[in-house]
């Protein structure tokens, strides 16, 4: 593929508050590479999502080095990371298997500057484990939970907290739950007001949305002043 | 339909437990009426299950005299119910929407000599209300959980008891959930060990399990002393 | 149904930031009305969704005086409504055949003293009607997105504003589209990263999402100055 | 991953009757000797299931060296069995290919210390079979039974036993029955009443759910003096 | 719509045995009558299926008094009936539901000059009552089988005789089987060899499956001599 | 898994037409193995389907030297073919890539000595290739036909023969076809009165339903006399 | 509804060659009206589909008698017929049942000018029907198929003809085709290359497509002198 | 397989303006090369088609010299290309991940001699890549889209061109969108009127489709004259 055929999105973020990023897993190594230099090229950062281990020893050792790569959240990053502000955002997983799409959510909310604290195995099966971390998850500012097999822990959380809750189903579970589809299904048929979902495994997704609503926030703690009068 | 196309299972309780019923909705009226005369003939009890009340007053006005018919669950009983044990089974509602089904199984306990207790509204949108019952529900020997949308309470509760607990999966939902299969799926992808469902708006097929507990139990508590030493 | 089968969760808003309320398709007449006279009694206002139109006349007079009912959005509020702030949320529909979910959004928002501004008739098959609104839509602090049939409003939207978007699937469409599945598939498939989904037709629900986003924002911009400083 | 994310229900026992177990197919060979170590530090008995004969290799020697591994059922222990009652409940497959969902079953019960015996080969196409062994399972106080393909051995079993009946739906199938989902409706769907079922190829799941109804067993048969003059 | 737009296949009997017949069921009144009236120009019998009770009496009465109708099967014949042979053909329902279904097959032989002999509540649920009528079923050159829920009839009854059997699941059902969906794939996933399967309810189709079987029999019968030897 | 463990139902063939089979993807190496040393020691001649040529191999050389193994259908038979009859049933292939399942059934007719003749490549998206075949498929008893994709074939076929023709969908196929789902719908949806199906990829199943009919049309030419004076 | 909610897209044809239509089916009345008077005041032509013979007594009568309504195909066109051309496109339809899907393609068509021409009851049953008249056939510039059960009419037809075909899948069907999933699936998985779909019952879909078709054939024949130089 | 099974269809192009061609995916490397020996044979041109690239290896030296085999889109020509025409078909593709489908498309049209040209990475998250090229776009006689996720491209692209739009959905996509069905939807469900779809990853069906309308547009230019007259 010649590299001209590529048309990267630089100013994804400016329009959007997230900026490009690229899903590896659809894509050749010479596609990858292609937009790798590209994005050297323009001194661009970028972030990549779903480059599996069995790939990362595949591309060109020059863009190898270049790259912060983390093997459990198939992530890498060009160009470094951004300073970190305060954990804003909770990610909460029902159990360790859910670790990889957890992780995926942490390094996008990380490439883009924004804090995160885990908190894992707090399935609901052992409820008093959820429980008891519950007044320490209202003082976050979103909650983006990961659950796979019947994902009863959206709704619970949402239940019990008066932070936005993202749901991102998992594709851990047996039998009817493969795939996710089950733990999908509860989080968009949930008794709990107010729960939102994403894809299944889309941590990137789920920390763009989170991405969003803080900017929204920062922008209004800027202009709270001027705006409040204004309307 | 001539009557003699229809062969009863009158013997059907003595070889499993729980006695012949009659699912009225796929039935016409003459073959309900067939049905029942011949019930009257043999002198033969008989629960009838998804009788609408648009169908009952349809029926010949002898046998409607002769019918205990319940409305809401949408059965009918022929020739009385039999002395009610003490309340074995728990019926536990997510809220009041899943009430017809709950009676469904009620009344098939009731029509076996089972009695229950019923706990509704105590969906895990707010669990508190279902928190508080948890010890009460450990007195039982069988729970039945009746849940629609994305049935979170089946897991929630088989995590707190050490009583079986059979999922009823409810039609109560929208979209994704419409039908009751979301419900369904989390009862059968539960994280919770040891969960058994049954299919959606079954009331009576999970009031004939627990029968079928019961009835082991029963034959447990008289053989107990002989069949320990015999093995 | 005897009354005190029914526990309210008056607590809900406390708690999750959002209020109690009743659905009220799955119910009876009787339980809706058993209902209202509760929270009559203990003088709470209340919100209830999904009560048709061909439902409302045949509730009790007096309690029918005390609703202020909507047959578009099939809502219903008991108590009135709080001081109404400004407009922070968008409510973005792709076609006229949306409104009556668009509504029940604006009708949760209102209900909980939120403020929204609808913008309607913007499918993406006429892309003009669309493009010409998208700065004033950068300019709220959420935007819900309406649309059936195949969806594509809600990548098309994400990609130009820097604002959290909660897609709506609606039940709107024919053939592959009946019932909202395929426009639900678009919204969580969406190659525009951060878009946030809840179930078909649930307008409700992503009203109560875009309430908890602002309460944090609120919370954000009172605590902003202390908190800042404590981490 | 570090040790200290993993968070055990080692109470789960006492509070449901099941012990806690751990689901090994998702997770890394990391997180399952983390599990397996804090299981040694604190001296308590384990179970794990999923752990394929691929993956048991991998664990590290001195692991290894205290598991008691099965590789039939992919099932592992750590501590020991308990003392192992007589066997009262039945474990009755289709066919021979059923075998590695049995084996999960009957090792879960080993591991509770409760006895089972294995009767394999009784499909339907060859009803003989079965209908020989009835009287025998007739003797139990549950029955397992497995199943893929259409799974009409549930039905006709059930129809023949006043015992309990679990449903294990096996992925055992070709064409429409891939993935085990014909047997698992055949189990939902079954015209004889008091059937329950679990996910497809959920032997543990199966019988952790008999040993609820034997631990209400227990317990009935110890408290039945009190508790009958207590009501 | 104009007369001429209707071409019947009027020699379709002389090319596949089986003849033309009318589904009535997605047609308006005005094509069913201008069909009739065709077949009576051309002099020809005709089968018209799925024709409801409620459509029937719509129909011209001068048309309604030329047709045997029959609603149970929703049914109507025009030009009567060839001289009936013996019953070659057993149908066999699970339960009295299944007679809709049952009917239209029988109507279909009976159209065709093939007798039948129809079986009904032998569900497996009570397999004593299928037991007992093996033999007699044995004496059969083909056997319909009708069976909604879990459809376990068909497997049962394929392995217990040596003829050909024609499943056909029906819509009877709750729940997961709702429309036929898991009879229809128990009938395809059966363990019991040489079961062939029709679409959900459909009689007609199954009838002339077996007609074109004993229509194979009878050439073969009358050919016998002459093709052993040709060969 | 100890020899005894299995129980083959020999009498199958006396009982029903079709002989036991064996079908070998889901099951052990060993438990093959044991099933053929049991067909050797009461000297019974055996099908097995669903043999690949990776599983062959890995057979005992001595089971292997007494197997008639044939890699594209994936069979192998133990002791030998019976005189073959005329070729009485045509198997009628769409496509090259259906021959795998088509030679299961040649194999399965063979094992039962039952002479079929192949008729390959006859997709109908080349008519001309079929209709020149047609008359000569008149001539046989029963007409087999495979087809993947969008299945019309069988369709096609049906409408222009008076031979029972058993749809066999195959999973050769694309996006939607995947699987061989679209060719059985088309099957079973099949505007041509009279098609019957079996599981997609099934050959095996509908080669024992040709046999049944066959069978039965044995029985018929022999017994014809006294039977046709008997009614 | 207020009507300046409304923003139809009136420049839609001079942009995509085909007009701004109206969907009626998920509309108010009160909002189709909206829109007539709207079309009315800026003296626009204009198409309405779905509009049920039930829903359009009830417009207001000086609208109903603006409107040229067809009750079969469920169209109303406002403003009346532009001049009609030759018939370039055929419309097959494989079923009378199929009519009403094919009309609302022959009105679409009519509305932009395009003549068409039907052909009506070729289902693939009866060959031979559709055979005679494919060299008729093969004189059109479009084909529009109208198939729905099986829907092998798609693929018969286009191994037929060198013109496009465009497949509209219909809800002609029962049991597995119910809905005209079947007959979709069938478009889609065609072998016969070169057949595209629009999506079930959708006849103005299938219009538009062959207009836009038909557009740039006009287009190439006014412009294909200067172009072919062009190049 | 003897070579003689083979039937090709090489009269197909003649008949329906395009040529045979070989689906490779589900044929044995035998069958690959006997159809190619015979292409030789009789001297035709050929196009092979999902030829992987660890199957293309594995045929015949003297095969493997004779074919233009191109990876990416896993194609292979037997006979060289003919005169290329101007490019009358644009491809468009939202991502580089749909080109190996884009340019299956791409080599069936320069099979037949039709030019293309590619715009590749104009997904609608970025929506100015793909206004920037509409006007050239509209410049086409056949705009091919391939999209996967969740194919919002189709309907955007179709709301702004006046040339017939073939969408592709690609099996690009995670989660709800794994294999394409997502986009599919969209294709099919699109509120753009016009769109028609072919099954997932079917460039080949797609430009087969092209083809044909470019085949009636020639036919068009040349007999324009006379045509029009003699309607």
């Amino acid at each position: 593929m010649a590299d001209d055929d590529i048309e990267m999105d630089w100013l994804r973020e400016e329009r959007t508050a997230v900026a490009e990023a690229v899903l590896c897993a659809p894509k050749t190594d010479a596609q990858i590479e292609a937009i790798l230099r590209q994005a050297q090229q323009v001194r661009h950062r970028l972030l990549l999502t779903r480059l599996g281990p069995d790939r990362f020893p595949r591309l060109a050792p020059d863009l190898r080095a270049a790259l912060d790569y983390d093997p459990v959240s198939r992530t890498a990053i060009v160009g470094g990371l951004p300073e970190q502000g305060r954990a804003q955002v909770a990610l909460v997983a029902a159990g360790t298997s859910d670790l990889p799409v957890l992780r995926e959510a942490a390094r996008t909310l990380a490439f883009h500057g924004r804090g995160s604290e885990q908190v894992v195995d707090v399935g609901v099966a052992g409820l008093h484990r959820l429980l008891r971390r519950i007044e320490r998850l209202r003082g976050f500012d979103v909650v983006i939970a990961f659950a796979g097999m019947e994902g009863a822990l959206f709704t619970v959380l949402a239940g019990l907290i008066d932070v936005p809750v993202i749901a991102v189903p998992t594709s851990v579970g047996l039998g009817v739950a493969q795939g996710g589809r089950a733990a999908l299904q509860s989080a968009l048929a949930t008794c709990a007001p107010g729960v939102v979902a994403v894809n299944i495994d889309n941590g990137f997704g789920a920390a763009c949305a989170a991405i969003k609503m803080l900017h929204v926030g920062d922008r209004g703690r800027i202009a709270q002043g001027s705006r409040g009068t204004a309307h």
